[in-house]
């Protein structure tokens, strides 16, 4: 069965892939964990397994969150923006969202007072060379 | 005096720009409100006036949030993802998010006990037509 994805609106067009923006936004805390795209073939596998898949832009294929680590993201619930061109995802992450170690891939601040520089504000919860190996 | 933005990542090539996703989330309740993207030009005037400007990809301008309904965003915090090309702007926002009439662009939700079709979730906080006039 074809899944009918016609009110999704596909229209960032990015190396050749129409997308819609994601975001991905623990479901308890409401922390955003991450921002990625998906298009057609990624939003079906989502809703079809209920675990996060994305279009990774920059190698440019499919991409199961944690497919390495394991550190899947388990959708609880999908929210839709008013032109259906962006998505939340709330998600129930296993593990971590960021492959450099830490919960959420936002894990720096913007510093006003430091010419706009970028502070780490919150600590690692995994050190990426013992899930990822050193290369 | 020019703005350093070199430790930003404008690596999404839409509409002959160069952009980076933003995700507006309520600075109290953790709420996404929206999802839009930002040029150089609309992140330095935000870094400087302290209130969210964007880039509209459906109008090719420099997109000052709330311009005409006076729904203005203030920044209270920028966050920023591991690869730079994604921020969550921590906000106050001014009346309401959506032009639709909701506080957040999100309100609808995906029903996956119903093919998948979008269900409003959300109360309207004002009246378009009020605000923008009948068209």
């Amino acid at each position: 069965m074809v899944m009918d994805l016609s009110e999704f609106n596909f229209r960032h067009h990015l190396g050749g892939e129409e997308l819609l923006t994601a975001v991905a936004q623990d479901q308890e805390t409401g922390e955003v964990l991450m921002v990625a795209f998906m298009n057609r073939q990624a939003l079906s596998l989502t809703l079809e397994t209920g675990i996060a898949h994305y279009w990774s832009t920059s190698r440019n294929k499919i991409w199961l969150k944690g497919e390495s680590s394991g550190h899947q993201q388990l959708v609880e619930e999908i929210l839709v923006d008013c032109d259906a061109d962006a998505l939340v995802l709330k998600i129930k992450q296993e593990g971590a969202a960021c492959h450099e170690g830490y919960y959420s891939c936002f894990f720096r601040k913007v510093d006003f007072e430091d010419g706009f520089k970028f502070k780490i504000i919150r600590e690692k919860v995994f050190e990426p060379e013992q899930i990822y190996g050193e290369g």
